[in-house]
């Protein structure tokens, strides 16, 4: 049984809540947001201890792992303190706005002896994670073409869209984690940027992109995003290879379909959102960070991952920014 | 190249005509019917003679084939006439309307020389042929259970159902080659009919019906019959045995599938009715006839399969009638 | 919270005990058994109490709710014993092996105050239901036809099949109660069963069957069953009405698809069998139970239910010995 | 009744001669290929005139119209001479191999007063047709992105590589028109070529490529192409709106799907390559075209379409040898 403190009480956070509480393995033993009422409502909701201040957490002998759903900004600062403190750490993406931040820490995250695990859940989803297996057992030859489709039901607020760093580093970030899982390192990225809506155009963001990857091994991945979706949250993925391909479709709540006069075999909306969509990945993505804890063994995705993603999103935000394909290191 | 005769100007004959003329090794050369302007027309559509007596297709000796689309009461007449001409045959289904015509005329049948062939299209479909290829190659281990799923789009008119020889003789006669053709041969029927429509009730017919067939080779076969659809001509194949199941789904007459906020993956209607739907299983059965015609093997549905087909027919009549099973001898 | 006692630590007490540990609103109090350790055993699994006798549960104060899983032959004597105790009731199917019984304990059953329901865990299946609910919301006109098809992986053990009270009365109930669910009360049956495993023949039972169902709405209901499928557990539905059908597919582990040089979008073999399958149907039955307790709401699957879907595997039972129809009270 | 001729006795020659055989307002009146017996062995497969030389078939006053599936630096001078001879003309793609020889002729060109399309079969594919007809009906919305997925069973010999024009002009530049299709002009592209096969790349060509295009309408275009797909010949299409999604799905010879103990609903491969999977396509292009001729309407893909459809083949290629986006005028 692993006692596991959350740090953020946001969405995020009431995700993990929610996957810890209904974990056999975990407990729920801490929650900490230094905002309003935030950490002791999600705390009352299970039945749990609550405090304002991150420095509470590390100093709690009872903690032995914390789940990192604090701002962006407060990733790393966080990740180190916790890991200085002894404890295991699963930490939210990206983990960092800048790669100046990363850079700037190196050394310090380089040293980290905890498990570090980053929460890129979408590893764990069944069928992305069972088509990673069967490319590793040979099913379909070498990959030659990736094709990830993921767009969002509907746009987050404007105020949110400001903070977020962008959307290759807010939502295309799990892509190039996808990316990188099935195809190995990226060494150019080119990305064209759309904006279909105003709002978010006056923001100075994105609302959607199509973007390509070239890897290392001589496959191209390509991302298409879109901040909504008319049919819910679409989240599809194609691999294919030179002796085959694997395709994962999206989910829908049931496998009813409706035939009338005008439709056959209609099925229902996608699954509405992440929290309904990957609940499987994360309560997996969590039963794979506890296995590491428990074992000794290293995580599934470490810091090195979690660096190589942000380097993408910082390379397709500049691409898409002067227009031109930019190498990575 | 076949030179062949049709006789019967109706629906069907049209569907034959239209066949023979598209088809690389046949020639449509002579339409016949004896009502109104029908063969005339039919004959002026396609460049091609017409007549008005049947007596003149068989006397006619540049022809070599006949295909008899006449009223089901006038099938064994010139079926014999014409094979006492020398002309192969290939006719609609039923052979009759009546268990006791065909007894009638047993010796006769019995003693034709010529090639003659049965109108049962749906062996010809490439699904259903193909599955059938599938169960013979031992795909799925023997058979178990076949389901057949048989709705027309909309019922013909009450006129043609009084005159029809009822739902299991006009309708259901397919489904029992059908299961024939899978199952082999048939020792019990169980008929449940069903009035949904008052004004095909007061015509003293069913409008749907499910019928159980127990196969002499331990395989139960289920038909699902409905003189209506809303999405179209359904008609849906399921073989399902020891080792492995075959579906064969309805056909639309494209591939496009839409999304959006209340359906995704929404299909078409199934194309509409027989014409379209087995436009490739009409071709192929004349490909099969002819081939059986110039090689001299025998046809794949003679008249054996015809009269097997019709006595499944009157049981199942009798069955829905009196409420309860009838075996087949 | 509901305080539940489960009677019966076999199969479906596991089943009943995990989907319990997992509700919010339900507590696992006790596990009764009389056989070796299986009530300690279970009961160890998930930190609960355990006890050999039934009249210990029925006796216990803190107890607020029964399952019954015990063999059928003791559901009604303890389903009225709890009742009597003033404990609410979720009792297995089927209620009895034999309708005598049910007759024999009818006034006593008529005069329980308690809340009774029965585990037609299927009416509770996220499809199922929502098929359900647009069949009420009139998305496809009045019903016509229902289709049910229900295999299952592989056959129980030859020692299980002896006790079982035969294929109709414990695999073909649950179809009985789908067909009632979605077409009400039935009127005639008719069962052709199937000998495909002689050692299952030798047992004196059927291991696959269809049945046919008339229904007093003028509706006619299939169910194809059988002891074995090599695909999973094959559990589909179809729904066909005036104005559209509706459809439940298969469920798979996940939603990839396979395509190379001999097939294309191939999925995965079905879920394996029901505790997988229905993990959702057993969580949502516990829910409907507990909220007809604690509202004092009717159960949605009463006694009536219960002894009209084995009146129905009785006259299954009869027809397919006899080769009858079998009118239905 | 057209009367027709085809220059180019090769593949796509092949293809035309048999769509004019069946087409009942066409006839195949000359068949013209200087190379060896090509021309009269064609011919004489459809009975009917051949020669070798091109000026015989403008010079022939029978002749109403030209195919012209000559070698594609011929195109240019064929079209010109055959409207000249003021008879129609339906050229093949690309217009030429380079952009140079149609601005050579461009005056030329532009002075043409015969009816001239070019053969973008796809745009009269029924799927595809039926998907462009729902956008224009609004069915989903403004378009936002488009995902065209084309890679062919397997690629051509190395010795046609080398004088194709390399992949961008001879295998996307049917996918270019396709994005022109439905997103009117393109002005950007940019195009990540793969090297997977050896004797391709020494060939000095690409044998797969990812390009993105963006359209001026503000949406974005990915075409997926690959010379091997062990599947067949995949050709998807997806056309994702504000409001809605239109997927065209692969086409299989039969409906039939197989399950056993390791898949579930497999289905065939595709259908192996364009004659095939585009009969009808080339069908209804030929009556556009003839529907063209007779009523004096514009053609569906004049000039213009060959010539930037070429332009963005020119862009293509530039891209993929820089390794940067490459504007279009």
């Amino acid at each position: 049984m692993l006692n596991i403190a959350v740090i953020g009480a946001g969405r995020i956070g009431h995700v993990h809540a929610k996957t810890i509480i209904a974990h056999p393995d975990a407990a729920l033993a801490l929650v900490c947001d230094p905002v309003g009422d935030a950490a002791r409502t999600l705390a009352d909701q299970y039945g749990t201890r609550a405090c304002e201040r991150a420095e509470d957490v590390f100093a709690d002998p009872g903690i032995d792992a914390v789940i990192i759903g604090s701002p962006t900004a407060l990733h790393i600062p966080h990740l180190l303190a916790a890991a200085e403190a002894g404890k295991a750490v699963l930490c939210e993406k990206p983990i960092a706005l800048d790669m100046k931040d990363v850079e700037a820490a190196r050394a310090e995250l380089d040293a980290v002896k905890s498990p570090v695990m980053f929460g890129f859940n979408r590893r764990f989803d069944p069928s992305f994670a069972a088509m990673r297996a069967a490319v590793e057992n040979g099913r379909v030859g070498e990959l030659e073409q990736l094709t990830i489709i993921s767009r969002d039901p509907a746009a987050p607020p404007v105020d949110y869209i400001k903070v977020s760093g962008g959307i290759f580093r807010d939502m295309t970030i799990h892509d190039f984690d996808t990316a990188r899982f099935f195809l190995g390192e990226i060494t150019e990225v080119y990305a064209a940027g759309q904006n279909l809506d105003p709002a978010i155009e006056e923001a100075g963001d994105f609302d959607a992109a199509v973007v390509t990857l070239k890897a290392a091994c001589g496959a191209v991945a390509t991302i298409i995003n879109n901040r909504h979706c008319s049919s819910g949250y679409d989240q599809r993925l194609e691999a294919s290879g030179r002796d085959g391909a694997l395709l994962a479709e999206n989910i829908r709540s049931t496998t009813v379909r409706l035939s009338n006069a005008k439709v056959t075999d209609a099925q229902e909306p996608y699954l509405d959102f992440f929290l309904e969509r990957y609940a499987d990945a994360y309560r997996l993505e969590l039963s794979a960070f506890i296995e590491a804890v428990e074992t000794g063994a290293p995580t599934p995705t470490g810091v090195d991952d979690a660096v190589k993603a942000l380097a993408l999103a910082e390379a397709a935000t500049e691409s898409a920014r002067t227009g031109r394909p930019v190498a990575v290191a």
